[in-house]
C-alpha cells in the first residue's frame, strides 16, 4: 500500500442554516474550495458522505449529481454511506484508493443539507440511523438512545449532569475560536442546566445542532504530494472501522462505545502508535453524553472516569488531551454527512498550523473519531506530519 | 495493487414480491449464500449496495444493520450508493480494498426491499435517481425519461417499437431458464406491444418491475483463492465507473450513454483485452431501450444499430455476441441496490460452467454493465476464468 496524504481542505466559510444554498450549492463551495487549497487542476476519483439525501432532499444519486454540478460530469463518483459517520467512511475509501494505487487524486467530501426538509421532518430522518422496526417506530429517536446512555453511565460512574454540561461549555468555548461555527459563542454551565430538557438528562444544549453544511479534502500519495501541492501535507498513518450492534438493547454494556474503541485499535495498530502520542482529537459530540463515552472508548482516560476528566479541564483547548478544539459538532454544527471530513480537515489546519486563535502549538499528530447512530459505526483516522 | 478473484456468489433463490422478508432478512440470506459458496468462515470488511433504504424502507444505516443481522457486529460496514449501480459500486470497492493490500476477503452485496413502501411510494423514491428539482418535481420520472430516449432513438435511427419488443422477448427466454427471476415465462412480441402504454412507446413489458431481492459476492486475492476456497476462482480483470450529467436535457446527444462507454473504456483499459474478447454480457436493461443504447455504448454493435441486432438475434443465447443470459433485470427482476452485484453472479456462475440450461458454452470472458438513473452513472467489471 502506499502512504496516502492530505494536501487539500475546505468547507463553507460558515455553517448554519443555509436558506439560500441547496446541497448541491453547499457541496460544490465546500469542494472547490478544498481543490483550491490543494492547487490541484483535476481529481480522479470522489467519495461523498452523506446520510440521508433521499429523506432530507428527496435525492439519491448525489455522486452522478455533484460530480457534474462540480463540473467534471465523466468523474467517477460514489456516494458512501454509514449514517452519521459517512464522512469518515469517505476519507477511508478515498485513502483506500490512493493506496491501492488504482488512483492518484482523489476528493472525499460530505455534504447534508437538512434545513429544507420536504416530506418529512428532520427527526424522523435522523431516526433512521438507528434500527426502524426496533427502535424508532416505538418512539426511540436519537435524544432519547442517548438520553439512556447518560443515565446508564450516572448510575454505574456517578456522572453528574454539571459533567456533561460542562463537555457543551468547553466546546462552545472553543467554537467562539472558530468562524465556520453555527453557534460561535461562550455557553455557562447554568445556561445548559437551565435550558430546556430534551429527554431527561439532556438539556437541548447538550445537544448538537440541526445543520447544512459540507467540507471536502484532497488526498494523493505521499511520494506526489510535494509535486501536487505547495501545502504541508499532512500524512494518514492509519484509520480503522468497526460496527456494533445497531441496537441499544442489544449491547451487554451500553456505556461503552465498541466500536469506537475497535476502530481506534485497528488505526493505531496501522499507524505503530498509541492514544499517548496523540496532541489532539476531534471526535463525535453529537450529545455531551458521546464525547464522555467517547474518550473513554479511546482510552484518553479511563473507564467511567470522562467526566470527571472533562470537569478537571483535562480535555480542555489548554488541557493535557484537547479535544474538540474546533468546538466540536455542539458549537461548529453537525451536518451529519460532513461531520467526518470537517474533524480531518480541523486536525489538517492544527498539524499545518492555520488553526489561528486555536492553534494547538507544536501539534504533530491528530484524531478523529466520527460515529453512526448510538455507536453501531464508527470510524477513526491518525493524520501526523510528514 | 494486486489481482482479485471472486470466490463465492449468493442471492435469495427467487426474486420477487417478497411479502415474507424484510431488507435484513433478504440481505442476510444472500450474504450467508455467498459466504457458504465460496467456502470461507469470515469475511474482514463488507460493502452494500442499496439505492434508497431510506426512501424505501425509512432505514440508513444499513451497513451497521446488516452487519448485525449476519451476526458480524465488529465487521467494519458501509453502504455505497450511486442509485441504480449501487451494487456494481460495492463490487468496485470491494476489488479495490481488496486490491490495495488492507483486506483479504471483503464482501460485496446488495439488496432492495421495494414492494413494502412506509410513507411514500416507489415511484417517487425510484425518481431521487433523477434530478429532483430539475425532473421529478416537473413529472419526469424514469420510465419518461427512458422514453424520450427510445423517441430519439426511433427519429434518428428508425428504431421501431417491435425492436424494443424484441429485447423483452429475448430476455424473457432467457429469464425462463432461470430459477430465481421473477417473471420466468416466455412473451410474444405481440404481447408486448398490446400491453398497457405507460410512456410512449414503452410499454409496461418494456420495463422492468419492482422486486425484492440481495446477492452477494466475495473477493479476495487471486493468490490466495486456491488456500481459501475449493471454487474456480473467477479474476477481476478490470473495472472502471463514470458519471455523466444528471440530467437528461443537459446531454449533447440522449441516445449515446457517455458514462457507459466511458466505464468500459476505463474497464478494457485495465484489463487490457477489448470487447472482442468478451463472451457474454449482462447489461443494464430497466427498460428495453436502455438494453439497445447499452450494446451501443460498449461497442458490441454500430451506433444506432442495437435494434436492428437485437432483431437480427446477434445478442440471443445462440448469437454472436450473448446479452442478458439471466433474463436481465426485465425478466430476472431489478431490486435495484442488488442488480449490479446478480450481474456479477451470473457471469461468475457462466465462466464457472455452473449456468445450467442457459450456460455459455466454453464462455471464458464476461462483461457486466451497472447504470444509475438515465445513464447519470456506470459501472463496468470485465470478469475472466483465472
Amino acid at each position: 500500500m502506499r502512504d496516502v496524504a492530505i494536501i487539500g481542505v475546505g468547507a463553507n466559510p460558515k455553517w448554519g442554516e443555509l436558506w439560500g444554498q441547496s446541497l448541491r450549492d453547499l457541496f460544490v463551495e465546500a469542494a472547490l474550495a478544498a481543490v483550491d487549497d490543494a492547487g490541484v487542476d483535476h481529481v480522479d476519483d470522489m467519495y461523498v458522505g452523506c446520510m440521508s439525501s433521499g429523506l432530507f432532499a428527496a435525492q439519491e444519486h448525489i455522486g452522478s449529481l455533484l460530480a457534474d454540478y462540480l463540473g467534471q460530469p465523466h468523474l467517477p463518483a460514489t456516494r458512501v454511506e454509514t449514517a452519521c459517520a459517512s464522512g469518515g467512511a469517505a476519507v477511508k475509501m478515498a485513502a483506500i484508493e490512493v493506496a491501492s494505487g488504482h488512483a492518484d487524486i482523489v476528493l472525499a467530501g460530505g455534504v447534508e443539507k437538512m434545513t429544507d426538509v420536504g416530506g418529512g421532518d428532520a427527526t424522523f430522518a435522523l431516526g433512521s440511523a438507528a434500527d426502524a422496526e426496533y427502535e424508532c417506530y416505538h418512539g426511540a429517536t436519537f435524544p432519547g438512545l442517548y438520553a439512556m446512555i447518560a443515565r446508564a453511565h450516572m448510575d454505574r460512574y456517578g456522572t453528574t449532569p454539571e459533567m456533561l454540561a460542562q463537555v457543551s461549555v468547553k466546546n462552545h468555548g472553543n467554537g467562539a475560536l472558530n468562524p465556520m461555527a453555527q453557534y460561535p459563542f461562550e455557553i455557562s454551565v447554568e445556561q445548559v442546566l437551565n435550558s430546556v430538557m430534551i429527554a431527561d438528562p439532556l438539556h437541548i444544549l447538550d445537544c448538537s445542532p440541526i445543520t447544512d453544511g459540507a467540507a471536502a479534502a484532497i488526498l494523493c500519495p505521499l511520494e506526489m504530494a510535494a509535486k501536487l501541492s505547495k501545502k504541508t501535507p499532512i500524512r494518514i498513518a492509519g484509520f480503522g472501522q468497526a460496527t456494533d450492534s445497531i441496537q441499544l438493547a442489544q449491547r451487554e454494556d451500553i456505556t461503552w462505545l465498541t466500536s469506537t474503541a475497535e476502530a481506534a485499535a485497528r488505526a493505531f495498530a496501522m499507524a505503530g502508535t498509541t492514544i499517548k502520542d496523540v496532541d489532539l482529537c476531534e471526535v463525535h459530540d453529537c450529545f455531551t453524553i458521546a464525547e464522555i463515552c467517547v474518550v473513554e472508548a479511546l482510552g484518553l482516560v479511563e473507564k467511567g472516569k470522562g467526566g470527571e476528566a472533562t470537569m478537571a479541564g483535562r480535555t480542555a483547548r489548554d488541557g493535557d488531551i484537547p479535544v474538540n478544539v474546533s468546538g466540536g459538532l455542539k458549537a461548529k454544527g453537525h451536518p451529519v454527512g460532513a461531520t467526518g471530513v470537517v474533524q480531518v480537515m480541523e486536525v489538517v489546519k492544527q498539524l499545518r498550523g492555520e488553526a489561528g486563535e486555536r492553534q494547538i502549538e507544536g501539534a504533530k499528530r491528530g484524531l478523529t473519531q466520527n460515529m453512526g447512530g448510538s455507536g453501531g459505526s464508527a470510524v477513526v483516522h491518525i493524520l501526523e506530519v510528514a
